[in-house]
C-alpha cells in the first residue's frame, strides 16, 4: 500500500496550476529569468517524513525565507540580549523594504524586514567576523537544517548587487544611527550572498521541519537550534513573517511563514510539520500566488492552523496486533491530518501480511475532517490491494465509512476487537 | 492524594505579591475605589477542571476582555463577511484606545481597540436590533461561556459613561464614516454596558477555555460558539490582542490575551487551557502588572507557549493496571503540563488503593521541564500518604528522580512492568 | 473716465466661466441646493475702495473662512499666550477635517483645521461665556469687519448639525483631552453658527482688506483688530490656510487665504489688497475651482504675490500740477499693481479738467506687465473721453505705449514737463 | 554724519552675546572645532547697501544654506517642469535629515530637506554633467550672489564625507526611486562640496537681499536670477525653510530664513532687506541659538516681518531742497525701517552743507516706532555736527522728538517749509 498524501498534494497543485496571476520578480535580472510555470509543494513531518508534488528539486535562491534562520543563527551566536539590543520583535504593519525603525532606539522593528535582516546578518558569527564568515556561517547553518551541503546562485547574487540600491540605502541609515557597525556595502553584499543560497522544497519543508520540532532536524535528528530559539524564530514569524497582512494571514492561514521573492514560501506549525511551496509568480505584495493558496488550501482542508485545536495525534495509532490471518489497528484520541498520517505512514512503511485488517476506532475521540478522509482512503487501497478490510466503531465516531468505490468495510461487533 | 497544580498556582501568587508597581485605572471613579491588593489566578483545561488560587470569587467588572468575545457573538450573528466589512483584522501597532481605522475602508483595524469594539457591539442581533437587545445578548453569551448567569455592574457602567469621551468621539467619528448606523451614544452606552459586566477569574479562564476548546465549554460540553468563530477569535487575539506589544508578547508568553482595565487578564492556548488572573494596578499600557507577570511565569514554568511543541500530553496515561497489591501507571509520548495534570487528576479523583504504585515512563518519549517536576511531586505526595512508589524507566528520561525529601522511589527492572 | 479694474475683474471671469469641473458641496443638504453657476470677485485696497465683479451681492454661509476671523477674536479675547496654550500655528499637512494634535500636547496643529476651529470657539469671550455670547463675538466682529451687520443663515446651521459627527468626534476628543471645557455639542452648535454667517465676496474682501491693513477697516477706519493679532492672523493663514497644498499655493499663488466649503475663498496681501471670490463648485479637496483659478490669475497677471517685489506703489503718484490747460501728472518708483491702481482710482474720482493731460514717467523706476497695461488704458480712456493725452518719458520705461486703437499719445520732450 | 544702523546691530549683538546655551556641532570633526564664540550680524539693502557688526569677516561653511540657492541654480538650468518632477514644494513637517518622501511619486517633499537638496544638486548644469561641473556651477553661481569669487573649504568637504551615511542613505534611496541617476556616492560628494563653500556673513546677507530683491544682486547690479526664479526660491523658504517649525517662525519672525549646521543663518525679506547671521552653538533642531534670536529681534524691534503692513519706505525721502543756509529733507508716507534707512543713508552719504537742517514730516502718513527712533537719531547725530535742526511737523505725527540728549529740535511752522 502507497500512502495517500502526495496525492492530495497532487490535487491540490492539479486545482491551482491554471492560475496564472501575478508576475516573475523583473527588479531583479537573474531572477526575471525564471519559468513562471515552476510548481512545487513540500511537507515534512515532525517525525522526518517528506511528501512532496511536482517540480519538487528544482532549485531557487532562498532570498527572505532566509530570514528566519539567520536570526536564529544570530540569536545562537550572539544570545538573546544582544540581538535584541540591536534588532525588535514587533510587526512593522509596513512592506517588507520599508525602513520601520523603532522611534527612539533606530532599532529595526524586527528581523523579518529588510532592515532588520542586514542587521542580523551581521550579527552572525561575532563582532570581529570577516564578511566571509557570515556568509560560511549562514551556509553551514542552512545546510544542517536541509540536511544536504547547499550553495550560493552567485549569478543571482551579483545580479541582485547591482540593483541593491533600497538595501545600500538602509545599510547606510543602519550604520548612521549605529546599528551596524561595518560597512554598509560589505554587510549588504554578505546579506545578499544569503539570500542567494539555493534551495528546493524539499529543502525548505524540513528546515521549517525543523522549527516546528524544537530545533531537532527531524530526517537527521540533528539538535541543530536549541529550543528556546526554534520557539523564539516561530514567535516572530508569526507576529511579523507576513509583513502588513499579520493579521489576516493569522485569521485565514494560521502558519507561522515567510515568503521569497524568487517564489518560495515556507511555514511550519509547532509539533506538527514544516511546509514549503513555489512557484514564481508574485502578487504585489511579492509573495507567490499560488503558494499564498497552497497554504490557504492546507490550512482549511487538513487542519493545519494554530489556532485549530484537533492538533493530538501523535500516539494516533495505540497499536497493531496480529491475531492469526487478521490484524488489528488500534487508533486513540482526536484522528487529525497528523494522526492519520502516523497511521497511513505505517501500513505503507510495514505492509500488513494477513489477508484481513480491521481499523479499530473503538477508542478514538474525534476524527477531523481530513483525519476522516485520510483513513478511509487508507482503507480503500488496502482494499484495492486484495485485502478485506473491517471497521470496528461501536460509536460511529468515522461516519459514512463508504470506500468511494461503492464498497463499505465490513462492520466488526466491538467485543471482537478487544484484546 | 490532592493534585499540587493549585498549589503551583499559589506559589506564582505568593512570588508576585511584593510587587506594587503599577496603579489602580483611576480615569473612571469606580474603578479607583478597587482594592489594588486583591490578586486572584485561575486556570482551566480543556477537559473543564478549573484550578485557582487567591481572591478566585472576587467579582470585578470585564471590561476590554469583554472585546473577544463580542467579536465571536458579531461573528455569529452576522457572518464573517458581514463583520469582515466593518471591522480588520490587522494589529495596529497603537494603543488600545487610538482611532487606527484603516486609510481607505475607514474599517477599524481591528476589534480588539475601541474603535472595533464598539463597531462590534453594534453589529450584535441584527440591523434592526435594539440598544437594550444588543446588552442582552453580550449577558446571555458571555453567561453561558462563563456557565452560570452573569450581570452588569451598573455603578461600574455609570461611572465610565460620564467620562465617556473618547469613546464618544471615536464613535461619532465611526458614524462620520458610515460605520456605525445608530446614534453614537446609544451605542457607546450600550458598549460600555458590556464592558460593565461582572465576572471573577473562574468565570474568565472557564471562558478562555471554552475558546481553546474550538467553542466548547469544557465544564458543561455545550457547543457555545462554533468552531471556525472560536478558530478566528483566538487568531486576532493572538495578532492583535496585546495592541502595541503584539511581537514581544508572543515572544516572550505566546498565549493569545487580552486585558481589560480593571485589573484582568485572559489567556488561551489552543487545545489546551484558557488562563485568568486578577490584579488592578495596571502599567502604563493598562495592563495588569502582576497578570502579566503570571502569564510569563506560566508559559515559562509550564511550558505554556504556542510555539512550543511539547504539548501532546493528552493521551499521556496509556494505562491504569492494577495487578495484586501493585498499580502500574503507565505513561507514553512527551509528557508536559497537560500531560502530567491528565496524570495528577487521575491520582487526584481516584486515590491508588493499593499498598504499591509503579510508575512506568518506558514508553514516555521525553518529560518537560515542568511535566516532570509535576510527576515526581505527584509521587512524592503518594509516599507522604504512605504508599511505597516506584519507576520503571529503563532509559532514563526521568533524571534525577529523588522525591525531595531525600528519599528515591525504588528504581524497578524493566521487564517488570510489561503487561 | 471710468477706472478698468472692475472690466479686469470680469476679464478674469469671463476666462473661468465655463469652467465647470468640481460639484457642490453636497453631504450638507443645504449647501448642495446651491447654484452652482454663482461667480463673484471682489477686490478690496487697503485705501479702502472695492472693485468687484459677477454675482458680488449674493450671499453665502462664510464657513471655513470664519476660522481666521475666530482666531483674531480669541487672540483679542484672551492674548497669544492663552490661545496659544491650546491651539498651535504649525501646518498639520493634513485635510481640514483631520484631527492633527500635537502628540505630547494634544493641542490642535493649527486654528485652520477643524480641531483648531472648534477650540478657538470655545475660546471667544471668556471662560465663562455662554454659548450664546460667543456666537454673538463672532457676530459682532465679523460684521465690525465687514462694515454691515451679517446674519446667520439658520437653514444652513441647521443642516449642518443634522451631520455634524465628525465635528462631534472632533469635539469629545478634545474634551477627553482636556483641550475643551464645555459640552462637545454644544462647542459644535456654536461653531457652525459661527460657520454659518451669511457674507458676500464684498464682506469678505473688505474683511481681508482689514487684515492686510495691519486691523484697519479700510473703508470705516476703525481700529477693528490691532495690528499684533492682524499680523498673526495672516501669518497662520500663510502657513496653514491651504492645509496640505501650503507649500505649493504659496509658490503658485502667494496669498494668504482661506476656502470655504460653500464656495467662499478669501485672500489678504499685507499692505496691499483683499481678495474674495465665490464660485460653488468645489475640488476634491473642498475648495472652490474657480475661486482657485481666480487667486491665481490674479497672482500671476497683476503681480499680487507676497514674495514679489514690485510693491511699492503706493506713492507711486508724485503729485499732479495743473499749468494752463495741461494736467501733468508725475509718477514715480516701481509702479505695479497697487502703483497704477492709486493714479486710475485719482482720475476715476478727480477726471481732469482740462483738454490735455501729460503723463510723467521720468521718476518711474520700472513698470511691472500689468502696471504698464493699467496706465496704458487709463490714457486710452482720456483720449475716448476727448482729452489729448501726452506722455514724458525721456527713458522709454514705457514700452509700447500704443493706445490700442491705433492712435499714439504724443511724445513730450523731457524739459517741458519740469516744474 | 555716521548712520546709526551698524551700531543698531551692535546693540542686539551685545543683548545676546552672554547667551552661550546650545553647542557646536559635534558629529563633523571639522565643524567640532569651531570658535563657539564667534559672532556676527550683516544687512543688506535692496539698494546694496551692507551694514554688518561682529566678525563680520570671518568665513564658515555654508552648509544648508546653500539649498535655496542651489535650487534656484536647478531652476534656471532645468525649468519649473523638470525640476518640479523631482522635488516637490510642500513642507515636510519633519526634521531636516528625514526621509520625507511623497508617498506615491517619491518625490522628496521640497529642496529645504537634504533628500531635496541631494536631488537638487544633481539636477544642476544638465543630465550629462560630470560632478565637477555641478559643483562648479554652484560656485559660480554662489560667487556671482556674493559678487566676489568663493571657495570650498575641502578640510570641512572632507571631514563631513567621513561620516556622510545617513545623506547616502537617502542618495541610495532617491536612485532606488529612480529620482536620482548618478552614483549616489559621487552625488553626495558634489554635495557636500557645495555645503563646504565658504562664505561670511557680509556674503550670506548680500546673497539673500538678490533674492530680495527680484533676482539683481544689490551691488552689482546684476541679474543673476530671473524675478521669477527668486520669487520660487524665496516661496519654497517661507514654506520649508525652518523644517518642522514653519508656523511659529512664520507667526514669530516673518523671514523667510534658511540656517546652516555651521551656524550661519540668512533670511530675505522681499523688496526689503537680506539678513545674515552667525554664532556656532545650535539648539536640538540644529539651529544657530543666537541667530534665531538676532532674527526675532529683527522682525520684532525693526518691524521687518513679511506680513508687517508698515513696508513702503522706497519713496520715503520725497526731496531735497536747499534754499539760503537751510536744506529742506522732506518725508512722505510711512516711515518705517527701510524709510528711515533711505534717510539715514542719504544724511550720510551727502552730508548737508547748511548750517540749518529742517525734517519736513508734513506728508509723512506714520512713523513705525522703529523708523521714528532713527529719524530722531539722525536728527541728533546732525546736532552733534554742530548744525541745527529744525522739524515740521503740523500734525505731531512724530511724538516725543526730544534728541535724547535733553535738547528738542526747533519747531518750524508749516507755512514755513512749503515750496
Amino acid at each position: 500500500m502507497r500512502t495517500p498524501i502526495p496525492d492530495y498534494l497532487t490535487e491540490i497543485q492539479d486545482s491551482l496550476r491554471d492560475d496564472d496571476q501575478g508576475a516573475v520578480a523583473d527588479y531583479i535580472p537573474a531572477l526575471a529569468e525564471a519559468d513562471p510555470d515552476l510548481f512545487a509543494i513540500a511537507l515534512t513531518t515532525v517525525a522526518g517524513r517528506t511528501y512532496t508534488a511536482g517540480d519538487c528539486d528544482v532549485e531557487f535562491s532562498i532570498q527572505s525565507m532566509s530570514k528566519p534562520f539567520a536570526y536564529a543563527a544570530a540569536l545562537t551566536d550572539r544570545g538573546e540580549e544582544f540581538v535584541g539590543g540591536r534588532v525588535g520583535v514587533e510587526p512593522s504593519g509596513e512592506a517588507f523594504n520599508e525602513l520601520s525603525l523603532e522611534s527612539d532606539s533606530h532599532r529595526p522593528k524586527n528581523p523579518m524586514i529588510n532592515a532588520g535582516a542586514i542587521t542580523t546578518h551581521q550579527l552572525l558569527v561575532g563582532s570581529g567576523a570577516k564578511p566571509a564568515e557570515r556568509v560560511e556561517r549562514a551556509l553551514d547553518l542552512f545546510s544542517a537544517l536541509a540536511g544536504r551541503r547547499l550553495a550560493i546562485d552567485e549569478a543571482v547574487r551579483d545580479s541582485e548587487l547591482e540593483t541593491a540600491d533600497r538595501n545600500l540605502a538602509i545599510a547606510h541609515m543602519l550604520r548612521n544611527y549605529g546599528i551596524l557597525e561595518d560597512d554598509p556595502h560589505e554587510v549588504v553584499a554578505g546579506y545578499t550572498a544569503q539570500c542567494s543560497i539555493r534551495v528546493s522544497v524539499r529543502d525548505i519543508a524540513v528546515m521549517a521541519a525543523t522549527l516546528a520540532s524544537g530545533g531537532i532536524q527531524p530526517v537527521t535528528g540533528e539538535q541543530v537550534l536549541d529550543r528556546a530559539t526554534a520557539r523564539k524564530t516561530l514567535s516572530v514569524m508569526a507576529s511579523a513573517g507576513m509583513y502588513d497582512a499579520a493579521g489576516s494571514w493569522f485569521n485565514d492561514v494560521g502558519i507561522p511563514a515567510k515568503s521569497g521573492v524568487a517564489g518560495g514560501l515556507l511555514g511550519a506549525l509547532p509539533g506538527q510539520v514544516g511546509i514549503g511551496s513555489f512557484s514564481p509568480r508574485l502578487d504585489a505584495h511579492g509573495n507567490s500566488v499560488r503558494g499564498i493558496e497552497v497554504f490557504r488550501r492546507l490550512s482549511t482542508d487538513m487542519g493545519l492552523h494554530l489556532m485549530d485545536t484537533e492538533s493530538f495525534g501523535s500516539h494516533a495509532l495505540r497499536d497493531i496486533r496480529v491475531d492469526a490471518d487478521t490484524t488489528y489497528l488500534s487508533l486513540q484520541g482526536i484522528i487529525d491530518f497528523n494522526g492519520a498520517e502516523v497511521v497511513l505512514h505505517r501500513l505503507d512503511e510495514a505492509p500488513p501480511e494477513t489477508p484481513t485488517v480491521i481499523v479499530d476506532a473503538s477508542r478514538v475521540e474525534r476524527f477531523s475532517d481530513v483525519g476522516r478522509r485520510m483513513v478511509i482512503e487508507g482503507m480503500r487501497r488496502l482494499s484495492l490491494d486484495g485485502i478485506t478490510v473491517g471497521l470496528a466503531d461501536p460509536e460511529e465516531r468515522l461516519p459514512d465509512p463508504g470506500l468511494g468505490d461503492g464498497t463499505m468495510p465490513f462492520i466488526v461487533p466491538a467485543q471482537r476487537t478487544e484484546s
